[in-house]
């Protein structure tokens, strides 16, 4: 427990683990403080102070206070590019993209539901969520589009960029269904692949079929 | 020219109107100041000034400084909005959407490229663009989504929005495509369709011909 408590797997369960790691305390701070008074009104000192930790160590594990908004997304952006970058298995190009998105959501249990999401109107956290969701709407668009680029010449860069596109969008509807559903929700990738699956439908009948 | 002069049909060419209006010639300004000097390092005084109005006629057309780089889109949102809002034809909800962006799109010439977008490197907009566009493109999504949960109540809300989301982000695709060209390019409509066209496919076919 000395560099896995540095560096939890993000995503991973936590149940049963009583002691917690740092950025969990933190999260777990700074969303208890967004309730209390808004993340507005909260500051990286009082997040931290809540946490146990000192300033600095807030700044181990997080660029900003707008980043423990996106603590899920940012830990899925990797992982997808890397279940992307896995060797090719028979699987075409397009329809690896749907793969990988679901291997990736199933990553993220029920228990890890992007609490700065889905109590936006509770934490006041709605106008910090759309002035930083974009760039990272473009990350996942970029690791999606070089994979099609790659693996589907024949959408060529324009297609794939559309096609990169298309299905970031679907994803983030799909994600956004899943956070709104309340306890209810099935698993992230059932919602992630229902909202997917007619883009690549579409753009396969565009490209026509692989041998 | 009296109330044409104080509210131009945004998209409107104005070749071979020697006389403008205040907001394109504030519109121009901007571009000026913000080649010259970048986005970050000009003010609303400055831009005002190089126009030749009030600092009080800017804000007559604009909200903040940043609205100055989402112009068109900005008025193409209540134009979407309305072409989706026309009396049923005997297209299709889906299909009917492809048929309002284009003609959305039809308005837009290839004069009026959003100069904030296709300079963003030389002008310092990326960073202003990236904070303010997740608002516009859910507002394309949810005007979408409601004439979609409308239309084709096969769908349902999740269908509807997950259709809307992938169709808003394929038209970014298709409209950012058309602003990269570079003189080269074609009408927006094109790219627009050629991007969203295979997704109204996809969730045509996944939830059934309209008889």
């Amino acid at each position: 427990m000395t560099t896995s408590e540095r560096r939890p797997r993000a995503g991973a369960s936590r149940v049963g683990r009583p002691r917690r790691s740092s950025p969990v305390m933190l999260e777990e701070a700074a969303a208890e403080l967004f309730l209390e008074q808004s993340y507005d009104g909260t500051t990286i000192d009082e997040i931290s102070t809540r946490a146990g930790v000192a300033r600095t160590t807030f700044f181990n594990y997080f660029g900003s206070k707008g980043d423990l908004l996106w603590v899920e997304l940012d830990a899925a952006i990797p992982r997808l590019r890397a279940a992307l970058d896995a060797p090719e298995g028979p699987t075409p190009g397009l329809e690896s993209v749907e793969a990988a998105l679901s291997r990736v959501a199933d990553g993220i249990s029920a228990a890890r539901v992007p609490w700065a999401i889905a109590h936006r109107d509770l934490m006041g956290t709605t106008a910090e969520l759309q002035a930083t969701g974009l760039a990272r709407l473009l990350e996942v668009v970029d690791v999606i589009a070089r994979h099609l680029s790659r693996r589907e010449p024949t959408l060529g860069d324009a297609g794939a960029r559309a096609a990169a596109s298309a299905i970031a969008g679907a994803a983030m509807a799909g994600a956004a269904q899943w956070i709104g559903t309340g306890t209810a929700r099935g698993p992230l990738a059932d919602h992630i692949r229902e909202a997917v699956q007619p883009v690549i439908v579409g753009w396969r009948a565009r490209i026509g079929a692989v041998d």
